[in-house]
C-alpha cells in the first residue's frame, strides 16, 4: 500500500513541479483569481454553503487580494477529480469530504472520517491540539497539498431504507451508496456498497439502481428529497459521526501567498468549520420534525445491528495498518479520542443528561 | 429593571459619544494600535490564552494595521471595570466573561451562561443561525458596545468542597465563590456567595475566607492549585455547560474599522471561539487524571441536588421576566435551545453512548 501510494505521490509530485509556475509568488503583489473546485453540486445544502462561505470569506477579509472563484463539480472537474485536479495544479484548491479519496492514501480516512471515530469536537481536539494537523499536513504533503478543516456535517444519519433493518442478516444483498471506510463496513456485512457523490444519489435511488442511502443528515436529506422515495429513516449511524469537511490547497500556491494571506486562510477556514457545523444543528431539527410531519418513519438501529457494525469495523479499520503512516496516525487518533471521549463523557455527557431530565427538554 | 438599564445605558452612552473623536475614521488608513483589557489575570489557563489569541491573530490577519495590545486584569482596569472602561471608551475592546456585568442588564446573563443552558455548540448555533447575534447587538448597543462569541471553556465542574455534597441542605451557610446566576441558584439553597474575579480565588479559598469554589474545568483548576487545600471535587456542574466568552468592542471603535478590518474581526473571533474550546477539551481529560492520581476525589451530584439545583434555577431565570428585552431573549434561546438539544440528544447522543458501549471507551 506504501509503495503504491509513493508511486502516485511522485507521479503527482512532478505534475505539481510543472503548475508550480503558474503561481509564482510574483503574483503576491497584486490582486489573484484563485479558482476553488468542490466535491459538491451547486446548490447542496450545507456543503456547498460551506464551499461559499469560505469563497466569500477570504475574499472580503483580503480586501479582495484574493478573489476566489468557486467551481462547483462538473464546473471545471468532477466531484471525484478535485484532488487530482488541485494535486496537479489545474485548479488552486478544492473544498470537500477526503474519504472520496481513500484510493490515494488509507490514511486520508482519519482527516474525513473512520466508522466509529470522531465528532466534531473531538476531531477539533484532535487537529488543532493534539498533534492531528502535524500528521494530517504530513500526509497531504506527499500529494503537494496543505489541508485545512473548514466545516463538519455534524453527525449523519443512518440513512433511508426500503424497510426496517432488525439484524445485521437484513444487509445481506443490500445495494446501498455510502462512500468510505464505511461503506466497506456495509461490504463486510454482504450488502453491495457503492460510492456516488451527492449529486447523483436521487436519481441512483429512484430509479432503483440502489435499495437504500445514507446521505447527510434531516436538513439536507429532506432538500434532496429522499423522503419522496422511502419513508423508513434512521437516525444515529455508525459512519460518520462527525465528517471533517476541508478546503485543501496546492503546497505551491499556498506557499505562494503572503504571510498575511495564508494567515487569512487560517482563520477563514477556522471559522467556516465552526459555522458550518451551527448551521447543520440549526436546520436538521426542524427539518426531522417536518419529515416526521410528512410521514417518514424515524428509527433507531437495534443493539444487535450496531454490534455487527462495530465488529466489522474494527476489521476495516485494522485492515491498512501495513502501512506506516496510517498506523502512526491511527495510534495518535484513538489516543487522542479516548481522551476526549472520556472527558465529554464525564463534563457535557453528565450534564446533558441531568439538564434534559431535570427541564424536561 | 428596564428604567435603571436604560438610564445607566444614556450616561454611558454620553462617554461612548465623547470618546469617539478618539477612534475617527482618518486612523484608518495607517496603523492603529488598539487597546484589548480583559476580565483574566495574566497567565490564567486558557481565558488569557483565547485572550491573547485573538489579539495575536487580529494583529497578523491585518499584518499589523490594526496592532492589538493585550492589557491583562488590573494592568490598565480592574476585570469587573472592562465592561464600563470599553463602553466609555478607556479601552477599544475587552475580552471576557459577561455574567460579571448582570448589574448592567439581566439579559447579558443569555450572552454569557445561564443555569442550566446552552453548550457550546447550542449556544454556536443560537448565536449564528438562530437569532441570538441580533438580539445581543441589539442589547449591546444600548451600552455602545459591539460582542462577538470568542471563546468557550466547555462544561465547567462543579466545584471544591471540603466535604461530601449528599443534599439540597449541606449547601445551607456554605461560603461559595460562583457568579452569575448560577452563583444566585445557590443563593436560594442557603449558600453565601461570592463573586471573585479568577485571580483572587486561591488566596480567598486558602485563607478560608470562603469555603468552596468553582472556577473552570480540571485543567484550569489545576493550574490554579485549589488541589492542594482540599480533595473533594465534583464535575459536572448545573452553572456553566458552555459559558461564553466575547470579545467586546466598543461600537464607535468598530465603526471606526475599514469593512475588510471588521470582516478580519469577525472571522478571527469565529476561529477563536472553536479554538479555545478544543484548547480546554485538549487539556482537561489529562488533568483530571492526574488530579485523581494525587488523590482529588471525584464525585457526582446525587439526583437529589440536581433537583433542588433545577427548582432553584427555574426561580432565579424567571426573577427578570418584567424586563421586556430579557423575555425576548429568554424566549429566543429556550426556543432554539429545545430545538437543538433534541437534535443532539437523537443523533451525537445516540451514537456516543452506542460507541462508547461497543468500543469500550
Amino acid at each position: 500500500m506504501d509503495r503504491r501510494s509513493f508511486l502516485r505521490a511522485s507521479t503527482v509530485g512532478g505534475a505539481t513541479a510543472a503548475a508550480s509556475t503558474l503561481a509564482a509568488p510574483v503574483y503576491a503583489q497584486g490582486k489573484r483569481t484563485l479558482t476553488l473546485v468542490t466535491t459538491w453540486s451547486r446548490g447542496l445544502a450545507g456543503v456547498h454553503d460551506s464551499a461559499q462561505y469560505c469563497a466569500d470569506q477570504i475574499t472580503a477579509a483580503t480586501d479582495g487580494q484574493l478573489t476566489i472563484d468557486l467551481k462547483a463539480a462538473g464546473e471545471l472537474v468532477g466531484a471525484f477529480e478535485v484532488f487530482d485536479a488541485v494535486s496537479a495544479g489545474q485548479a488552486d484548491m478544492y473544498h470537500g469530504v477526503d474519504y472520496y479519496f481513500l484510493g490515494q492514501h488509507p490514511a486520508i480516512s482519519f482527516f474525513s472520517q473512520i466508522p466509529f471515530g470522531m465528532n466534531f469536537m473531538e476531531y477539533a481536539n484532535w487537529w488543532y491540539h493534539d498533534g492531528g494537523m502535524d500528521l494530517g499536513n504530513e500526509l497531504y504533503s506527499i500529494f503537494g497539498l496543505k489541508p485545512f478543516p473548514a466545516g463538519n456535517t455534524g453527525p449523519q444519519s443512518g440513512g433511508w431504507f426500503a424497510k426496517e433493518m432488525n439484524s445485521p442478516e437484513d444487509f445481506q444483498g443490500l445495494k446501498f451508496r455510502m462512500p468510505g471506510q464505511g461503506g466497506q463496513v456495509l461490504g463486510k456485512l454482504g450488502a453491495s456498497v457503492q460510492n456516488l457523490p451527492g449529486g447523483e444519489v436521487y436519481q441512483a435511488l429512484s430509479s432503483g439502481a440502489i435499495d437504500g442511502t445514507e446521505w447527510i443528515g434531516p436538513w439536507a436529506d429532506e432538500k434532496a428529497g429522499f423522503q419522496e422515495i422511502t419513508k423508513t429513516y434512521y437516525t444515529a449511524g455508525f459512519h460518520e459521526p462527525g465528517p471533517n469537511l476541508n478546503l485543501t490547497m496546492n503546497l505551491e500556491v499556498y506557499d505562494s501567498l503572503t504571510p498575511t494571506q495564508q494567515k487569512i486562510v487560517e482563520q477563514v477556514t477556522r471559522a467556516s468549520n465552526l459555522w458550518t457545523m451551527s448551521l447543520f444543528m440549526a436546520n436538521n431539527s426542524a427539518a426531522l420534525q417536518r419529515l416526521q410531519s410528512s410521514g417518514v418513519k424515524v428509527m433507531e438501529f437495534p443493539d444487535a445491528v450496531w454490534d455487527a457494525f462495530g465488529a466489522a469495523a474494527r476489521e476495516v479499520v485494522d485492515e491498512p495498518m501495513g502501512d506506516e503512516l496510517y498506523k502512526t496516525c491511527y495510534d495518535s487518533y484513538m489516543e487522542s479520542l479516548r481522551s476526549s471521549a472520556t472527558w465529554i463523557a464525564k463534563s457535557e455527557g453528565a450534564f446533558s443528561a441531568q439538564r434534559n431530565r431535570v427541564m424536561g427538554l
